[in-house]
Protein backbone atom coordinates (compact mmCIF):
# COMPACT_ATOMS: atom_id res chain seq x y z
CA UNK A 1 0.00 0.00 0.00
CA UNK A 2 1.09 3.49 -0.56
CA UNK A 3 1.64 5.33 1.85
CA UNK A 4 0.00 8.85 2.10
CA UNK A 5 3.66 10.61 1.75
CA UNK A 6 3.94 8.87 -1.48
CA UNK A 7 0.59 9.48 -2.40
CA UNK A 8 0.80 13.01 -2.10
CA UNK A 9 4.25 13.02 -3.97
CA UNK A 10 2.30 10.90 -7.07
CA UNK A 11 -0.07 13.79 -6.87
CA UNK A 12 1.75 16.27 -7.17
CA UNK A 13 3.67 14.67 -10.40
CA UNK A 14 0.12 14.03 -11.66
CA UNK A 15 -0.36 17.62 -11.77
CA UNK A 16 2.92 18.95 -12.85
CA UNK A 17 1.92 16.59 -16.23
CA UNK A 18 -1.75 17.96 -16.40
CA UNK A 19 0.14 21.47 -16.33
CA UNK A 20 2.79 20.44 -18.71
CA UNK A 21 -0.36 18.78 -20.77
CA UNK A 22 -2.46 21.78 -20.72
CA UNK A 23 1.00 23.94 -22.08
CA UNK A 24 1.90 21.61 -25.20
CA UNK A 25 -2.22 21.33 -25.89
CA UNK A 26 -2.36 25.74 -26.57
CA UNK A 27 0.90 25.42 -27.76
CA UNK A 28 -0.71 23.11 -30.84
CA UNK A 29 -3.93 24.67 -30.76
CA UNK A 30 -5.66 21.40 -29.27
CA UNK A 31 -8.12 22.54 -28.00
CA UNK A 32 -10.11 19.39 -26.73
CA UNK A 33 -7.60 18.57 -24.80
CA UNK A 34 -7.55 21.73 -22.89
CA UNK A 35 -11.35 21.59 -22.23
CA UNK A 36 -11.12 17.83 -21.16
CA UNK A 37 -8.37 19.13 -18.19
CA UNK A 38 -11.24 21.56 -16.50
CA UNK A 39 -14.45 20.79 -14.61
CA UNK A 40 -17.46 21.89 -16.27
CA UNK A 41 -17.92 24.50 -13.99
CA UNK A 42 -14.22 25.82 -14.13
CA UNK A 43 -14.12 29.64 -13.39
CA UNK A 44 -11.00 31.84 -14.62
CA UNK A 45 -10.87 34.81 -12.70
CA UNK A 46 -8.81 37.58 -13.84
CA UNK A 47 -8.10 41.12 -14.08
CA UNK A 48 -10.50 44.10 -15.47
CA UNK A 49 -13.21 41.50 -16.10
CA UNK A 50 -16.18 38.79 -14.71
CA UNK A 51 -14.96 35.66 -14.19
CA UNK A 52 -15.62 33.17 -17.05
CA UNK A 53 -16.18 29.44 -17.72
CA UNK A 54 -15.48 26.96 -20.52
CA UNK A 55 -17.82 28.06 -22.97
CA UNK A 56 -16.18 31.99 -22.68
CA UNK A 57 -12.51 30.19 -22.33
CA UNK A 58 -13.09 27.94 -26.04
CA UNK A 59 -14.47 31.46 -27.84
CA UNK A 60 -11.48 33.38 -26.60
CA UNK A 61 -9.42 30.07 -28.18
CA UNK A 62 -11.11 30.36 -30.89
CA UNK A 63 -10.20 34.50 -32.01
CA UNK A 64 -6.81 33.43 -31.33
CA UNK A 65 -6.64 30.51 -34.45
CA UNK A 66 -3.93 32.54 -36.07
CA UNK A 67 -1.61 33.37 -33.20
CA UNK A 68 1.15 30.97 -32.06
CA UNK A 69 2.13 30.86 -29.08
CA UNK A 70 4.71 29.69 -26.62
CA UNK A 71 4.66 29.77 -22.75
CA UNK A 72 7.04 28.75 -19.74
CA UNK A 73 5.51 27.78 -16.40
CA UNK A 74 7.29 28.01 -13.41
CA UNK A 75 5.09 25.83 -10.59
CA UNK A 76 6.20 27.53 -7.29
CA UNK A 77 3.86 25.14 -4.91
CA UNK A 78 1.49 22.35 -5.08
CA UNK A 79 -0.65 21.68 -1.70
CA UNK A 80 -2.67 18.49 -2.30
CA UNK A 81 -5.47 17.71 0.20
CA UNK A 82 -7.04 14.33 -0.79
CA UNK A 83 -9.18 14.60 -4.08
CA UNK A 84 -8.24 18.80 -4.37
CA UNK A 85 -5.47 20.23 -4.69
CA UNK A 86 -4.05 23.95 -4.73
CA UNK A 87 -1.27 25.07 -6.76
CA UNK A 88 0.94 28.49 -7.44
CA UNK A 89 3.00 29.31 -10.63
CA UNK A 90 4.29 31.96 -12.24
CA UNK A 91 3.77 32.21 -16.42
CA UNK A 92 5.42 33.58 -19.13
CA UNK A 93 3.76 33.23 -22.49
CA UNK A 94 4.49 34.41 -26.14
CA UNK A 95 2.32 35.69 -28.34
CA UNK A 96 3.05 35.59 -32.11
CA UNK A 97 0.68 36.94 -34.79
CA UNK A 98 2.08 37.77 -38.14
CA UNK A 99 5.91 38.24 -36.80
CA UNK A 100 5.00 40.40 -34.23
CA UNK A 101 5.76 38.73 -31.00
CA UNK A 102 4.39 40.44 -27.73
CA UNK A 103 5.26 38.91 -23.68
CA UNK A 104 2.95 38.40 -21.46
CA UNK A 105 3.35 37.15 -17.50
CA UNK A 106 1.94 36.61 -14.25
CA UNK A 107 1.27 34.80 -11.26
CA UNK A 108 -1.43 32.31 -11.19
CA UNK A 109 -3.22 31.00 -8.03
CA UNK A 110 -5.09 27.29 -9.12
CA UNK A 111 -7.98 25.26 -7.30
CA UNK A 112 -7.84 21.79 -8.87
CA UNK A 113 -9.84 18.24 -7.84
CA UNK A 114 -9.66 15.00 -9.08
CA UNK A 115 -11.65 13.71 -11.60
CA UNK A 116 -13.20 9.90 -10.55
CA UNK A 117 -11.10 8.67 -13.79
CA UNK A 118 -7.82 9.88 -11.71
CA UNK A 119 -7.33 13.03 -14.21
CA UNK A 120 -6.56 16.32 -12.11
CA UNK A 121 -8.47 19.23 -14.08
CA UNK A 122 -8.59 23.19 -13.29
CA UNK A 123 -11.49 23.90 -10.70
CA UNK A 124 -11.00 27.86 -10.27
CA UNK A 125 -8.23 29.46 -11.88
CA UNK A 126 -6.83 33.08 -10.46
CA UNK A 127 -4.84 34.22 -13.09
CA UNK A 128 -2.69 37.58 -13.14
CA UNK A 129 -1.20 37.33 -16.89
CA UNK A 130 -0.89 40.74 -18.37
CA UNK A 131 1.48 42.24 -21.17
CA UNK A 132 4.45 42.93 -20.05
CA UNK A 133 6.05 46.47 -19.53
CA UNK B 1 -21.63 13.47 16.96
CA UNK B 2 -21.71 15.91 13.88
CA UNK B 3 -22.63 14.44 10.77
CA UNK B 4 -19.96 15.08 8.14
CA UNK B 5 -22.22 17.71 6.45
CA UNK B 6 -23.41 19.35 9.99
CA UNK B 7 -19.33 19.78 10.52
CA UNK B 8 -18.72 21.41 6.97
CA UNK B 9 -21.52 24.05 7.11
CA UNK B 10 -20.47 25.10 10.83
CA UNK B 11 -17.00 25.87 8.92
CA UNK B 12 -18.50 27.48 6.55
CA UNK B 13 -20.25 29.53 9.53
CA UNK B 14 -16.60 30.11 10.73
CA UNK B 15 -14.72 31.19 7.61
CA UNK B 16 -17.54 33.63 7.25
CA UNK B 17 -17.57 34.88 10.72
CA UNK B 18 -13.47 35.49 10.31
CA UNK B 19 -14.56 36.91 6.96
CA UNK B 20 -16.69 39.69 9.03
CA UNK B 21 -13.77 39.71 11.77
CA UNK B 22 -11.51 40.77 9.43
CA UNK B 23 -13.31 43.47 7.43
CA UNK B 24 -14.70 44.70 11.44
CA UNK B 25 -11.00 45.28 12.20
CA UNK B 26 -9.75 46.64 9.03
CA UNK B 27 -12.87 49.19 9.58
CA UNK B 28 -10.89 49.86 13.17
CA UNK B 29 -7.33 49.97 12.07
CA UNK B 30 -7.18 47.26 14.25
CA UNK B 31 -3.99 45.58 12.43
CA UNK B 32 -3.50 42.87 15.70
CA UNK B 33 -6.67 41.33 15.07
CA UNK B 34 -5.51 40.87 11.41
CA UNK B 35 -2.41 39.62 11.19
CA UNK B 36 -3.71 36.94 13.87
CA UNK B 37 -5.97 35.97 11.16
CA UNK B 38 -3.27 35.44 8.51
CA UNK B 39 -0.80 32.29 8.65
CA UNK B 40 2.72 33.10 9.11
CA UNK B 41 3.71 32.21 5.54
CA UNK B 42 0.82 34.03 3.89
CA UNK B 43 0.84 35.51 0.65
CA UNK B 44 -1.10 38.10 -0.85
CA UNK B 45 -0.81 37.98 -4.53
CA UNK B 46 -2.92 41.28 -6.36
CA UNK B 47 -2.17 42.64 -9.69
CA UNK B 48 1.43 44.53 -10.90
CA UNK B 49 3.30 43.55 -7.99
CA UNK B 50 4.95 40.71 -6.54
CA UNK B 51 3.64 38.29 -4.43
CA UNK B 52 4.39 39.61 -0.40
CA UNK B 53 3.35 38.21 3.03
CA UNK B 54 2.57 39.40 6.73
CA UNK B 55 5.35 42.27 7.11
CA UNK B 56 4.63 43.77 4.39
CA UNK B 57 1.00 43.75 4.81
CA UNK B 58 1.58 45.42 8.08
CA UNK B 59 3.61 48.07 6.80
CA UNK B 60 0.53 48.76 4.12
CA UNK B 61 -1.41 48.66 6.73
CA UNK B 62 0.57 51.49 8.54
CA UNK B 63 0.93 53.87 5.72
CA UNK B 64 -3.14 53.99 5.17
CA UNK B 65 -2.94 55.18 9.01
CA UNK B 66 -4.84 58.00 8.04
CA UNK B 67 -7.01 56.63 5.52
CA UNK B 68 -11.02 55.59 6.53
CA UNK B 69 -12.69 52.36 5.13
CA UNK B 70 -15.52 50.89 4.89
CA UNK B 71 -15.81 47.43 3.03
CA UNK B 72 -18.67 45.00 2.34
CA UNK B 73 -17.90 41.63 0.81
CA UNK B 74 -20.15 39.17 -0.89
CA UNK B 75 -19.13 35.53 -0.28
CA UNK B 76 -19.92 33.98 -3.76
CA UNK B 77 -19.20 30.26 -2.58
CA UNK B 78 -16.87 28.31 0.30
CA UNK B 79 -15.26 25.16 0.06
CA UNK B 80 -14.02 22.72 2.91
CA UNK B 81 -11.65 19.90 2.73
CA UNK B 82 -11.32 19.21 6.20
CA UNK B 83 -8.75 21.66 7.79
CA UNK B 84 -8.66 23.72 4.66
CA UNK B 85 -10.89 25.21 2.20
CA UNK B 86 -11.18 27.99 -0.62
CA UNK B 87 -13.24 30.43 -0.93
CA UNK B 88 -14.57 32.80 -3.79
CA UNK B 89 -15.92 36.27 -3.10
CA UNK B 90 -16.38 39.97 -4.37
CA UNK B 91 -15.32 43.02 -2.21
CA UNK B 92 -16.20 46.45 -2.28
CA UNK B 93 -14.32 49.27 -0.43
CA UNK B 94 -14.60 52.43 0.41
CA UNK B 95 -11.44 54.82 0.92
CA UNK B 96 -11.49 58.53 2.34
CA UNK B 97 -8.90 60.64 3.48
CA UNK B 98 -9.38 64.53 3.92
CA UNK B 99 -12.72 64.05 2.99
CA UNK B 100 -12.16 62.47 -0.87
CA UNK B 101 -13.34 58.78 -1.41
CA UNK B 102 -12.09 56.38 -3.94
CA UNK B 103 -14.01 53.07 -4.84
CA UNK B 104 -12.46 49.99 -4.90
CA UNK B 105 -13.61 46.75 -5.97
CA UNK B 106 -12.68 42.96 -7.52
CA UNK B 107 -12.79 39.45 -7.08
CA UNK B 108 -11.06 37.31 -4.37
CA UNK B 109 -9.70 33.63 -4.55
CA UNK B 110 -8.84 32.26 -0.85
CA UNK B 111 -7.08 29.59 0.49
CA UNK B 112 -7.30 28.76 4.45
CA UNK B 113 -6.63 26.65 6.83
CA UNK B 114 -7.65 25.88 9.96
CA UNK B 115 -5.54 26.43 12.99
CA UNK B 116 -4.90 24.06 15.99
CA UNK B 117 -6.69 26.18 18.12
CA UNK B 118 -9.89 25.74 15.69
CA UNK B 119 -9.40 29.22 13.77
CA UNK B 120 -9.71 29.54 9.81
CA UNK B 121 -6.74 31.98 8.75
CA UNK B 122 -5.58 33.33 5.40
CA UNK B 123 -2.86 31.13 3.58
CA UNK B 124 -3.08 32.38 -0.19
CA UNK B 125 -5.23 35.30 -1.45
CA UNK B 126 -5.00 36.15 -5.35
CA UNK B 127 -6.78 39.60 -4.83
CA UNK B 128 -7.88 41.96 -7.91
CA UNK B 129 -9.32 44.59 -5.84
CA UNK B 130 -8.49 47.56 -7.77
CA UNK B 131 -9.74 51.41 -8.50
CA UNK B 132 -13.29 51.60 -10.19
CA UNK B 133 -13.44 53.41 -13.11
Amino acid sequence: MQSQKAAKQSDEQAISQMVDMWLAASKEGDIETILNLMADDVLFITPGREPFGKETFASNNQQMKDVEMDADIDIKEIEVLGDWAWMRSFLRVTFTKAGESTKHSGHILTILTKRPDGQWIIKRDANFVAPEH
